[in-house]
């Protein structure tokens, strides 16, 4: 027997009930949109994570998938399942309930309701429904000629996961860049402001959460004939040294981490000096990496083949 | 230490966060009703169950409580938290799927997306958004005077996880007893029809998933200075002799099992007739079991005080 890895069981959920994408965000009546997404804790949690920072984590992917669609978040409802040795101790209540109330306030969404249960270990479900801004950008819009655009520099969530688990003795003397990527760990940060601004002008976008690499194959592959050229690498400041000091590559950092919040998405050259202008206005930043031209749902950086593959889960089980 | 019960976590919760029923239905912009709920494996699936029977379970807690209070469901979206020993065989995931559409056929509910984890247990987050199709009773609308009326009797489910999870030699010699018990709790039915006829009747409302006991409570309580006096047991036929049978007592299993998806409502005497004639038109049994009085919270049945307590979950962890 061989375990269906996630692709093969989207792929028949999506078919048995009918929708072509199962984990983008979805458009309903009165045009509200919805999306969920359950942490947890053995995948999700990494050492050192008290539990505000937990709750907060948890209404950070809805918040960021709502941002890559332009979609201002109105209401949530949270299921919790907690172990039992887990609500032994107050604080830990308290601690979640703490980060519900930063999160609610940060991402402006209220949460209006949920669910308790008991189970082995910490999970919590987050479901989100908001309104458009403007418009929705699918992930298949994308046009060759469009500008690939991403809201950030990547690295510091996978170098930051590094030093948490210390999956070996990491050298990070750069004590701004370590503070930087552990607290992009510990407290990634949905790019609302960039999403609810550039949605307008985008034909395609994502939000990195699953590594960047991840992401573009998405855009690239989902919608028709084209590849993505990427001929900017968006490393963050410092990530050259962290990579060099403890023998990883920049590269993978950039494009195989994950859990990194950023937007991408696909602009076309109309639009573009548009976008970076609203951008500007906004005080966000808005980085062009890449274009798309034809093909055939490629990713391609500095002409070589990029490898489309995420970043694994640590296990802490 | 002592381990917080659900109330208390609630009740943190709640405070934390301004809102006064975490687990009551929310209502929002645009005439939103949303609510969540999670299935847990070891609490929520006894012995028996199918993978389509699991995945429908999954998506009735929402259904019937969004029928509780008049609103008639539009989309869900579903979280999976599935152990890798589950998902190494395709047919349990082809179950769940098969579930999901027939409950989306059978309750009228699109689901339009959803999100996949790895859990150490089975955990099914089902979260559903809908509309109101008259008014929404809350729970604390109660009035002395008002009829206390249920969509059906009970006994059923409790009697079904008696004998599924055969705690004892259990006789239940009529199959059709029987049947109808198991049936119950492999393949529980909200009460749509019901829950929509009554709604525009109803001063309050609210699901007997948790018990009639705590239902009859939650009435009685939330509504200002009411007791619920309960003078007709509202048991399934064949009850008595099973209980009779297996050493149970009747009233221990209609007022304290669980799982029970029947609405428990309060109608006040102006509305009674209408309410009646309307469930009659839609062919739903609607049945008066006891009236609200002036008081502080309490239930009785036939003058006796009736305990608040819940069915406890079995646990097969």
């Amino acid at each position: 027997m061989t375990k269906l890895n996630e692709k093969e069981i989207i792929g028949i959920f999506a078919n048995k009930l009918g929708i072509s994408n199962l984990d983008d965000v979805a458009l309903l009546d009165k045009g509200i949109v919805i999306k969920s997404d359950m942490l947890v804790a053995s995948t999700d949690v990494p050492p050192g994570m008290e539990a505000w920072q937990i709750a907060r984590k948890s209404v950070v992917s809805c918040t960021s998938d709502l941002a890559a669609k332009g979609v201002k978040p109105h209401a949530a409802v949270i299921s919790l399942g907690i172990p039992n040795s887990y609500s032994a101790q107050r604080s830990n209540i308290e601690g979640l309930a703490k980060g519900f109330a930063i999160a609610s306030k940060e991402f402006g969404v209220k949460i209006v309701g949920g669910d308790t249960n008991e189970t082995g270990e910490l999970v919590i479900d987050c479901s989100m429904i908001g309104f458009p801004v403007f418009k929705i950008p699918t992930r298949s819009g994308a046009s060759p000629g469009d500008y690939v655009i991403v809201s950030g520099a990547f690295g510091f969530a996978p170098a930051g996961l590094a030093i948490l688990l210390q999956q070996k003795a990491i050298t990070a003397g750069n004590s701004i860049f370590r503070k930087r990527a552990v607290k992009s760990v510990l407290e990634p940060h949905p790019r609302q402001s960039f999403g609810l601004v550039t949605a307008r002008y985008s034909s395609a976008s994502i939000d990195s959460s699953d590594g960047l690499a991840v992401s573009l194959y998405e855009l690239a592959s989902q919608s028709k004939r084209v590849d993505i050229a990427v001929y900017r690498i968006p490393a963050v400041e410092g990530l050259d040294k962290f990579a060099r000091e403890n023998g990883y590559e920049t590269d993978e950092l950039v494009f195989h981490g994950g859990e990194e919040y950023e937007i991408v998405a696909t602009i076309p050259p109309t639009k573009i000096k548009q976008a970076k202008a609203a951008a500007r206005k906004a005080g966000v930043s808005l980085q062009v990496i890449g274009r798309v031209q034809r093909g055939s749902g490629s990713v391609f950086v500095r002409k070589k083949l990029l490898e489309n593959r995420g970043y694994v889960h640590f296990d802490r089980r």
